[in-house]
This record gives C-alpha cells, sequence and structure tokens, in this order.
C-alpha cells in the first residue's frame, strides 16, 4: 500500500471519528459546563490511532460499512480520554500542558476535571449498548473488551504501578506498559473485531498485533521524551523523567530503544501474516515506528 | 408482610450481596494496593439499599433464582461506591469521614482513591457482561440502565449540580437530588428487571417507585442532617449545610419535610398497586421514611 492510499484512508477514518465525537454532548443542560469540560478534552486532536486501529480491524474481519463500528472506537476514545484528563490532574502527574494545550483541569478546575473523567467512562458503555446495526453479542463482546483493558487488572492497574513505587527494572517496565498503554491499545483492535463478528483466531493475532504496537509506541515514546524538542513534542521534555523514575530510554539508551522499536515492529506486523488485505495496519506500525512527535 | 419476615428477606439478600462483593478483587499482583482502597470502600457496610431494590425487583418480576441477579445488583453497588470515593475527595466535598470511618483518601491517599473510583467503574460492566445465567439481551439492558444512570445526563449531572453555583430553590434542588440520587435508586430498580426479563409497563412501575423512594430518602436525609445527632448520623451534622447551600429542611422546614416524606412514600407505594406481592417494597419504603439513621 503506497503512502498516499495510506494517507487517504486514515484520514477517511480519523475525520469520522471527529465528527462522531463532535457530536456528542451537545445539548442544553443546566449542567452544561459538564458537557464543555468534556468537549474540550474529547476533542483537542490527537492521532486518533485507538479508534482507527478498531475501525480498521473491523473492515478487515468483515464489516462491510466500517462506519457501523464508530459507537464502538470512539467508545474506546472516551475512556482513553477520561484516563488522559485524570492523569494530567494535580494528584496524578500534576500537568499543566497536553499536546500543547492547557489541561483539562488548568481550564475547568479540578472538580469539573475529575468530573468529566468520571461521565465519560458511563458515556463510553452506552454508546456501545445503543450501537446501530451491531448483534447483542458483539455489543456484549465490545462491553467485556473494553471493560478489561480499562479495569483494575488493566490501565488503572498500570497507572498504580506508574504512581507507586514500583521497580523499573526491564521486566517491570514492561509489565507497566503492558497495563498501563497494551492494553487499551489492544482493546481498540478486539472492539473494531467485536464489531464484525470475528472468530478467537483472527481476534487473538490482531490483538496480538496491536499489543506489540503499543509497546514499541511507547518506547518510541520515551525515545522521543530525550531526543525530541518541547516544540515538536507538545510538552516538555523530560516531563516523565522529573521524579527520578526509570524510561525505556535510560534502560536501553537511544540506540537500544531504536533497535527495541524496530524489532517490536517487525513482530507486530509478523503477527498479521495470516490476515489478508493487512497492508494498512503494517504501514501504520512503520509509520508509528518511524514518527518523530 | 409482618417485621420478622421483612427482616429475614432483607438480611438474606444483604448477606448474599456482601458475600459477592467481598469475592471480588482478592488476587495478589503487583497493584494490589488498588484492590485494598477499592475493597476498603466497597466493604465499608452502608444499607445496601440499591443492590437490595434490584435484588427484590428480580424476584418480583419472576427470576426465579434471585441469585443469579447478584453480579447486576453489586455492579450498580461498585458505581455507587465509585461516587462516594469520588465525593469525599479534597477537590469535591472533603470529606474525612464516612459511615463514622475515615474516607478512602483518608486511608490511601488522593492519587489511590481516585484510582480505586476509577477502577470501579469498567469493574461494575466486566460484572454485568460476565454474569452467568443471564441472556445477552438482559446483560445490555442492564449496561444501558447503569450508563444512564450514572452518566453525564445521570449521577455526574447532579453531582455537577450540587458542586456549582446552582439555584437552590425547591424545583432546581429537586432536580439536582434527582439526577444525584433518584437516578441511581431507579436504576437499581431497573437492573434487576432487566435480569429478569420484565416488560416495559412493569419496569416503568418499579421505576417510578425507586424514583420516589429516592427522593423521600434524601429529603429524610436533609432532615436527619437537621434533627438526628452525629453519633447515630456517622457524619458531622450540617455537614451539608456548611456552604451556605440549601437543603429541603431549609426549603421546607422540618415538619413540611416529615409531610413530604409521607406524601412521596405513599405516592411510591401507590405505584406498586398494579403489582402482585410488592409487600417487601411497601415495607422498605414505609422503614426508610421512617429511619432515624
Amino acid at each position: 500500500m503506497d503512502d498516499k492510499r495510506f494517507n487517504e484512508r486514515y484520514e477517511q477514518y480519523r475525520a469520522a471519528v471527529e465528527d462522531y465525537l463532535d457530536s456528542l454532548f451537545t445539548g442544553s443542560a443546566p449542567w452544561k459546563t459538564l458537557y464543555d469540560a468534556m468537549r474540550y478534552s474529547v476533542l483537542s486532536g490527537g492521532k486518533r490511532i485507538r479508534p482507527v486501529l478498531t475501525l480498521e480491524c473491523a473492515r478487515l474481519c468483515g464489516l462491510e460499512d466500517w462506519r457501523l463500528a464508530l459507537p464502538f472506537a470512539c467508545a474506546l476514545e472516551l475512556v482513553h480520554t477520561y484516563s488522559l484528563i485524570h492523569d494530567d490532574l494535580p494528584c496524578m502527574d500534576d500537568d499543566e500542558l497536553r499536546r500543547g494545550k492547557p489541561t483539562n483541569h488548568v481550564v475547568y478546575g479540578e472538580t469539573m476535571a475529575t468530573l468529566a473523567g468520571d461521565a465519560l467512562q458511563p458515556e463510553a458503555y452506552r454508546l456501545i449498548a445503543e450501537a446501530e446495526g451491531m448483534t447483542d453479542g458483539a455489543k456484549l463482546n465490545a462491553v467485556r473488551a473494553l471493560a478489561r483493558a480499562s479495569g483494575a487488572d488493566g490501565m488503572v492497574a498500570g497507572q498504580v504501578l506508574d504512581l507507586t513505587d514500583y521497580g523499573r527494572d526491564r521486566e517491570t517496565l514492561t509489565t507497566l506498559c503492558d497495563r498501563k498503554t497494551c492494553f487499551m491499545i489492544k482493546g481498540a483492535a478486539e472492539l473494531g473485531c467485536a464489531a464484525a463478528g470475528a472468530d478467537a483466531e483472527r481476534t487473538a493475532a490482531l490483538g496480538k498485533y496491536a499489543s506489540l504496537l503499543g509497546l514499541a509506541f511507547q518506547i518510541r515514546d520515551d525515545l522521543l521524551d530525550v531526543v525530541g524538542d518541547e516544540a515538536t513534542f507538545g510538552k516538555p521534555i523530560g516531563s516523565d523523567k522529573g521524579e527520578g523514575k526509570n524510561t525505556f530510554a535510560d534502560l536501553l539508551g537511544v540506540e537500544g530503544c531504536a533497535r527495541e522499536v524496530r524489532r517490536l515492529t517487525d513482530e507486530a506486523v509478523a503477527a498479521l501474516s495470516g490476515i489478508e488485505g493487512g497492508e494498512f495496519l503494517t504501514v501504520l506500525a512503520r509509520r508509528l515506528a518511524e514518527r518523530d512527535k
């Protein structure tokens, strides 16, 4: 798949996700501030990798109209967004900038930011439960996949490890990253598979691809944190290192990180070998491995 | 239904709920602190009115083994628990005591309390999705009911109104209480109806009962806040009034509150008129209206 066709499809997915997200929390209500705070973070850009992954996995697994998977894709993006809002809170990472913009609590205050994050979770499950054109079985698989990806043994577990006095050798850092980042990226693939009613084998293969992609993504992130510059990366350089916590860059060095990203990316692409039409995901993995922001 | 039989059934439900909740988040994991923080609040007692309501509605609507509805009942209780943990945070009500015990963040710190609340939400949906002996349709009705009860137009909307500069005349206070309290109590009834596959008419009747019960409960709460004493009620008297916000006690007076609780309770009981076997719910409503803690 050449660059032009990849870009066209990515942009088609991304634009559909933005439109869908933009349709949410728009009514008027005495609690409109809550909607505003939710929309501020939901619509604050980002690459939309997770929902794009959901939509492409749905298409790849045979869902004729990939747009039917938009509620699933955006549900996971809402959960991802709540996690960013809460991660930035003073009692967590205490960050004032995210993607070059003031964080939610800087704009709306700590109380409203906490509540905006809290409300995004049930709204995600509502989107799944109310999705049109999806079978009950598909919806329940999606609920299960999202709940596991983001729950007490998933994303939140990773955040706990990140914020507590957890060891930071390579093994523990991989566990941390797996829970905090990879579970949700794998979940995004699983939601796409659920939407298309994919079988267990295909779901496992795409889940493996996504998991490896997630780890490569995080290592590339750590690397960019060291070699990138604040302007292109949108957050203060070394902001994750400030508290003396090891990152992959500390453990593996710049060259070691680059090597590991290549290795994981190759492995991710290899996981697609049994799946016809995986070119888009192959290019996606290569692109993420080479990204500089 | 006499007191003895009511008490026996209530206690049977309550004990089953405690056992079920006690079975959750027990494994060993590097993030065990998270489990501990979740369990601390999940198992901190309380009357378990919501899950009892779910179980009784399931039984009343024909679910032969009400124990099959335990995952639904406890899912809503987990969401209720997350809301208590977050409500107590310094950036919310900043309370140090709940039911006479130190609040979650006092024991586990603000970071872990926030994360414990965050993790309880997906775990609730996981319980529903993985419930044994429930049809896909029942599970999805439960997901939908829980998401609506606790989402951006439900419980969180109520919390936003409670914490922002919202008017406090009788109408606005009723809206606030409806979203913050009644939606979840109504949701509890709906989850029971979902478990039993009840039809729309019966679900609406039990939802109406629960909603009125919720409002009576809140008014009784405000009343007890004025006339109760700290020892029996478990929280500092007047703690909700400290910030100069009107409660029903301010608006209606002690006598007016008592009258309104009686009126709402009668209305709740009347909503059960078309339902055979509603004696337990009738007694429950009367008990809550007369409770002194």
